[in-house]
C-alpha cells in the first residue's frame, strides 16, 4: 500500500451562484487546483455529488465534469453517500493512489442547490434518510435533528441556547474566510432569538444549503517527493456505517458509525484523539457537532455541548473545530462539503489559514451522510 | 498492487418485482453470494445504483443496504456512472482489494424501476445525458440511439432488419437463463414487424427496464487461495470517458471511450482482442452492441452489424456475446447490469453456464454509461 499526499487545492466561494452551473463551478475549481499542484494531467477524477439528479436533472456527473474540464478520456466516476459524498470521493481517490494504480488523481466535490426553491430542496435532502420508514412519514432532516436535539436537552439538563456556541464559533471563524457564505459574527442572543424552524432548532442552527465546488489533487509519494513545501499527507482514511433510521439505533444520542469511523482512522494513523490539533466535524446542525465531538473522543457522552460552552472549540481552545466556518458558517453545498473540509485542513497544516491559523501538525475531517448512517474520516499530517 | 479474485456470485431473477423493494432485492443477492463464497463477513460493500433517487426516492443506498443486510458498521459507498454504475462499483471493489487495504469486499448492483410508469422512467434515464444540451431539448435515450442507428444504416448501406440478429441472439441465449426476463426466442421477422418506438428503433430493439440485484464477492489472493475451484481472477479493470453529448464527438459512430477503456484493459492484461473468448457488451440498444464490437477490435469500423449477420456473435461464433441474454434478453436493471455481467462471466469461466456454455478461459464485460460517455471494462480469467 502506497502513501497518499495532497499537493493542490482549490475552492469556489460558497453561496448562491445564480449565474453558474454545477459543471462550471466544478471545472473552475479543477483548473485552479491543477495550477496550484503544477500538474498538467491526471490519471483519474472522482466526483462527490449528492443530489445532482434531484436538484439539476443531471446524473452521470463525473463524465460530464471530466468532459468540460478537458480531461479527455480520463477515468471518471461519481461516489455518493448523501452528505458524506465529498468525503467518499476523497476515500475513492485515496484507494486508487494507495493501490499503486494511479499517481495523480483529482477529487472534486460539487453541489448546485439554488436552482430549486426551499421545499424541493428539503424533499431532495430527505432521500438520504430511510425512504420507507422515515421520509414517507414526513420526517425531514430538520425534524430528525430536532428530535435528537430535544432528547439531548432532556437527557443532559440543558437549554436550547446552550447550543448557540457552535453557531457563534462557526460564524466567527467564517468572518475571516473569503470563501465563506456567512462572513459576519453572530451573538448568543441572536441565536436564541432567531425564528424557530422546528423547535428546538432555530434559524441560526442549521448549515445553509448552498452552491459550491472544491477540488484536491492527490498523488503518490513519487510525485509528492518533488513538492516538499506544499505536500500534506493523508495518514488515515476510514469509512463506517450505522443503521440508517434513527429508530433502529440502540442509543440515538451516540453516533456509533462516527465512533467506529474515527476509531479505525486513529488505529490506522497510530494515534489517539488527543493528538488531533484541529477537527472539522460535519456540523450540518449543532447537535451533529456535539454528538461528533463525543463519538470521536474529544468529549465524554453528554459533554459535547459543554465543551462548546467552555470555549474549548474556538481557535484558542483545546480542540478547535470549524476553523474556517464549518458547514454552518462557510455554507453547506452538500456533496461538496467533504472536499471543502480537506481544502481547509490543508490550509491549516500548511500555515496558510491567516487570521484563523491554529498550531497543529495533525488535522481530522469528518463527512457524515444522513443522520449518521455514513461517516468518512480522514486524518492529515503536515510536512512542515 | 495485489491480485483480485471473484469467489462468490448471486443474482435475483430480472423482471418486474412488484412486491419487492430495492433493499430487499439487494439483500437477498448479498446473502446468497456470501453463502456461495463461504464468507461470514466482509471488509466493505460498494453498491452500483443509477437511479434510486429518481425512481424510489432513495439516495444513500449503500448505507441502507449494508444496514438491512446486517453488515453492522461496514464501510459502504455507492458509485454512480449512469448505466455503467454496476461496472463502476466493481471497479471500486477492485481498487480496494488491489490496494491491499481490504481482503473481502462485496459488490452489489441494484435497480428498482417498476415502481414508476414509462414516461417517468424515461425522464429518469435521460439524467445520464447532458441535461443542458441534450435532455432539455427532449432527446431521450431512445431518440439518441435512433440517431446513431439511422446514421449507421446510412453510412454503411444497411437496412433496419440487419440489426435483428443482436436481439435474436440475445433472446435465444436468454431462453436458457432462469434469471432472464425474456425467456423466449424471437425471429428476424418478429423484430422487423415489431411496432416502431423511434424509427429505426422498434419494440424488439432496446433492452427492457427491469428490477434486479446481483452481487459478487471479491477477495485478495490470500483469501482466494483457499477456494481454488471457484475463484476467477479479474486480470484487468479499466475506465475511460468520452464527451457526454453526442454532438461533441468527432465521429459519433466511433465509441472513443469504449475503445480507450478496452485498450487499457488489454494492456493491463497483456492480451489482445483475439484472446477474448466471450464478451458481454452493453447492448442497451443493438446499435450500442454493434459500435462496442467495433470499438473493442472484434470488428472493423462498419462491420459490427455484419458480424452479427454472419452468426459470429452466437454461442458457436467467433466472439459469442450476450451469452446469458445480455441486457436485451436478460433485462436491464440499469445500475445493476454491470454486476450481472460479471456474475454471468463467472458462470462461463467456471463451466456453469449449462446450455449456453462456451469454451473460453478469458471473458470481458463492459458497462457503459449514457451514449458512451463512461465505459468500464473488466477482463476475467478462469482458474480451470
Amino acid at each position: 500500500m502506497g502513501r497518499v499526499y495532497v499537493v493542490g487545492t482549490a475552492q469556489t466561494p460558497v453561496g448562491e451562484h445564480w449565474d453558474r452551473s454545477a459543471r462550471d463551478l466544478a471545472v473552475s475549481s479543477i483548473v485552479k487546483a491543477m495550477e496550484e499542484a503544477e500538474v498538467g494531467e491526471a490519471d483519474a477524477i472522482y466526483v462527490g455529488n449528492a443530489l445532482g439528479g434531484e436538484l439539476t436533472g443531471q446524473e452521470h456527473m463525473a463524465a460530464l465534469i471530466a468532459d468540460f474540464a478537458g480531461l479527455d478520456g480520463i477515468e471518471a466516476l461519481r461516489v455518493e453517500a448523501a452528505g458524506a459524498s465529498g468525503g467518499a470521493a476523497v476515500r475513492m481517490g485515496y484507494l486508487s493512489v494507495a493501490s499503486g494504480l494511479k499517481d495523480i488523481v483529482i477529487v472534486t466535490g460539487v453541489e448546485k442547490m439554488s436552482d430549486l426553491a426551499g421545499p424541493a430542496v428539503e424533499e431532495a435532502l430527505v432521500t438520504a434518510a430511510d425512504e420507507e420508514y422515515e421520509a414517507v412519514h414526513g420526517l425531514s432532516f430538520v425534524a430528525l435533528n430536532a428530535l435528537l436535539m430535544r432528547r439531548y436537552i432532556y437527557e443532559h439538563g440543558l437549554e436550547r441556547k446552550d447550543f448557540a456556541h457552535f453557531s457563534v464559533n462557526a460564524h466567527q471563524n467564517a468572518s475571516h474566510n473569503d470563501h465563506a457564505m456567512f462572513r459576519r459574527p453572530i451573538t448568543v442572543d441572536q441565536y436564541e432569538n432567531a425564528r424557530l424552524v422546528a423547535d428546538p432548532i432555530g434559524l441560526l442552527d442549521p448549515a445553509p444549503a448552498a452552491d459550491g465546488a472544491a477540488t484536491i489533487i492527490l498523488c503518490s509519494e513519487k510525485v509528492a517527493g518533488g513538492k516538499p513545501d506544499s505536500a500534506v499527507e493523508i495518514i488515515a482514511s476510514a469509512v463506517a456505517t450505522d443503521a440508517i433510521a434513527l429508530h433502529d439505533r440502540q442509543n440515538p444520542l451516540f453516533l456509533q458509525g462516527t465512533y467506529e469511523s474515527a476509531r479505525r482512522a486513529y488505529a490506522e494513523a497510530g494515534i489517539g484523539s488527543d493528538d488531533i490539533g484541529v477537527y472539522e466535524p460535519h456540523d450540518a446542525f449543532s447537535i451533529m457537532a456535539a454528538l461528533s465531538l463525543e463519538a470521536c473522543g474529544f468529549a465524554s457522552e453528554g459533554q459535547g455541548v459543554r465543551l462548546a460552552m467552555d470555549g474549548e472549540i474556538t481557535l484558542e481552545g483545546r480542540i478547535p473545530i470549524c476553523t474556517m466556518g464549518g458547514l454552518k458558517g462557510r455554507g453547506y453545498p452538500v456533496g461538496a462539503s467533504g472536499v471543502y473540509q480537506i481544502v481547509e485542513l490543508v490550509q491549516q497544516l500548511r500555515g496558510d489559514a491567516g487570521a484563523n491559523q491554529v498550531d497543529s501538525r495533525l488535522g481530522m475531517a469528518q463527512s457524515i451522510g444522513g443522520s449518521g448512517a455514513t461517516t468518512v474520516t480522514h486524518i492529515l499530517k503536515s510536512s512542515r
